[in-house]
């Protein structure tokens, strides 16, 4: 919790208090147009309403992140005022509406949607059990962060149906690929990073200036079919076996929010080309924890990442890609080194090798019809206590 | 030229007779709102101004686009009634802009760009130099359209500068990766089609639905950076290497226009799965022409791909994965079989091991500062003649 005094009654252990102030799409009842919201305890703040500003009521955030972080900070300290100073109390309180009424949406529309395959402890997993002979890291990989781009038109909502994606498949047995629906689907738990200030095409944005662009931070489901992806993917990647659906969680976290989650990530060995060097330490201590149909089955460690997400962005632009308003980027598969920290079902089960018992004496590998994946995470905030990032959910229903 | 009869005075050769119709935005003079035009002969018709449809005063043709294919059709025939009917003259003429003045933007905001790998001549020959003892193909290569996402907010418009992209590079002398401009700049020189009506999530779209779909085709020049690519792109793909700067042709020739250009794609071996079958006959009789600095070096002709836009499309949602309206596919590089109908420098020079020879005696491998690259391509028309694309130029700037 917060120590800041408030006139609202929050919860000790809400993770939404003044020192989260998430933003995100809200409709208070069907047919209602779309506008922006903070979450606080229980509530959304109805911001539209309650500033009068048309910025927040397009239904979008990137109106409000375009504005830059001058803007973000004007907005975060009004915030602060109105819910520390009782006499706001008459004028906000009524543009409160309790959270639990409310929908949802998908909080940006998304230009570009980068994924990152930072974490040394997923890429030397999967590069183990995709590669087999290799070694499990490329050359390549220590020296710059890998990424490529995703499909940002199926980046959805959190709660968004899962269809079961249709494709190519080719077991090591079969002669020829045959079609039909993925054998094996699975979840990619992914920290997500939401672009607000662009940049200028031909120009990099140096590994310093990650707080001048980068408005905030979502939780991503990077929804993969590993029989798709493992044919596909040689020699320009994924592409089908990611572009079915994106998951994000609905609410936003501002960097202003994460200050005191900033760590130094691990040591880099060997030494990072000037553009990476990153000694603004946006290491972040998130903790993610995975639920599949309600039981807890992983609590990836965002802190153990290799790479930051002010080195993703600065290595995303250093050829001079610009950036625009509501890109995203993920930061690939969050892993720790021990089992029960893998983000995701193909490392948990190590290929289908060992299947994960679950309480209920069932087992599994890789995602069944009617299964419900739920990403939740918390981190410190400022004053004392944790602030959540709510969460990121899906259910599979069956391929058409 | 079209053989229908016009009351516009159209060069015989002018490539933009009734039978092609491209769309563009375009504006009349510097400060003008950027609105929807038709090239016809030496003119642009400004659409906004002579239907006085607001949904062509937009400064982008994603509004029209959205609108669908009977909309598509109900235009063309409008426009071709205009321009036969001396009764229309009188409207129509006063709105007519002479081509030269005006300055073209970006045709469509563009959402998701993908970038195919369609070509089997240039696959093998890209094979050869990038994996030297492995097979030239991949063993999916000839079972599926490989493709990938690339950067669709550095889609730019003919015209835009090339800055030279800085990046890591590793020779295979070097122990470690260097950091500075790129040395091995080169072009992709492709066919892009863009997406008019879109798709429901999870919904594939059949490969006989293409026309439903897809408004027309443009050029793209896929600008890529082999050096900066060869060392990222294992095991996810190119990234840096390309997302600097893809520049697109400013006129959209609409599939309406293409029907005689259709022709046979090349006979495909094994035998495709049912959902790539492709009875609709999309391979299409486009012959580019590539210029370095105003000299041809290559005349790649489109009618050797393997994989054809319908099948591309087919395969791209086959998962489920949703298309918008402003999506841009590309082909990949159109390369023949001969070395002069290759549509890379890598490929014409062989990876600068056989530099071309240029007709003032210098030689040239890949790019270099002050080049400048235009390809251009035609097509037959409805009614004989040719069509013309128009083109897609850049010139390259040095790095920052």
């Amino acid at each position: 919790m917060s120590t800041t005094t408030t006139w609202l009654d929050l919860p000790d252990d809400t993770g939404y208090g003044l020192n989260n102030l998430p933003l995100g799409v809200f409709s208070s009842h069907p047919g209602a147009a779309p506008r922006t919201g903070v979450a606080v305890g229980p509530w959304v703040l109805d911001l539209a309403a309650a500033t009068g500003d048309p910025v927040h009521a397009t239904g979008t955030l990137n109106d409000h992140l375009a504005q830059g972080p001058a803007a973000w900070a004007r907005l975060r300290s009004r915030l602060i005022e109105w819910f520390t100073d009782p006499a706001h109390r008459e004028a906000v309180a009524p543009h409160l509406v309790p959270r639990a009424e409310v929908t949802m949406h998908l909080p940006v529309t998304v230009g570009d949607y980068v994924d990152f395959y930072s974490s040394q402890h997923h890429a030397e997993n999967i590069g183990a059990m995709f590669r087999p002979g290799s070694p499990p890291l490329t050359p390549n990989w220590k020296h710059l962060p890998i990424g490529y781009h995703g499909r940002s038109g199926t980046v959805a909502v959190s709660g968004t149906p899962v269809v079961r994606p249709n494709g190519q498949r080719k077991e090591p047995s079969d002669t020829a690929p045959t079609f039909g629906p993925s054998r094996r689907l699975d979840i990619e738990a992914e920290v997500g990073f939401v672009v607000g200030a662009p940049s200028q095409l031909g120009t990099a944005v140096p590994v310093g200036a990650f707080a001048e662009h980068v408005f905030g931070v979502c939780l991503v489901n990077d929804w993969s079919s590993r029989d798709l992806q493992s044919w596909e993917y040689v020699p320009l990647g994924p592409f089908l076996g990611k572009s079915f659906l994106t998951s994000i969680s609905p609410w936003v976290v501002p960097l202003a929010a994460l200050q005191v989650a900033r760590v130094d990530p691990p040591a880099r060995e060997p030494a990072l080309l000037p553009y990476l060097d990153d000694a603004a330490r946006w290491g972040l201590d998130i903790n993610l924890e995975v639920r599949l149909n309600g039981e807890v089955v992983s609590r990836p460690p965002f802190a153990s990442m290799y790479w930051t997400p002010a080195q993703q962005l600065a290595h995303m632009t250093v050829n001079g890609a610009s950036i625009r308003t509501g890109d995203l980027f993920a930061s690939g598969t969050v892993s720790g080194p021990e089992r029960g920290q893998r983000g995701s079902f193909i490392e948990l089960s190590w290929g289908g090798t060992e299947p994960l018992t679950l309480n209920d004496g069932s087992t599994r590998s890789f995602l069944q019809d009617g299964d419900e994946v739920t990403i939740t995470a918390t981190a410190p905030g400022t004053g004392g206590g944790r602030i959540s990032f709510g969460e990121v959910t899906g259910g599979i229903v069956p391929a058409r």
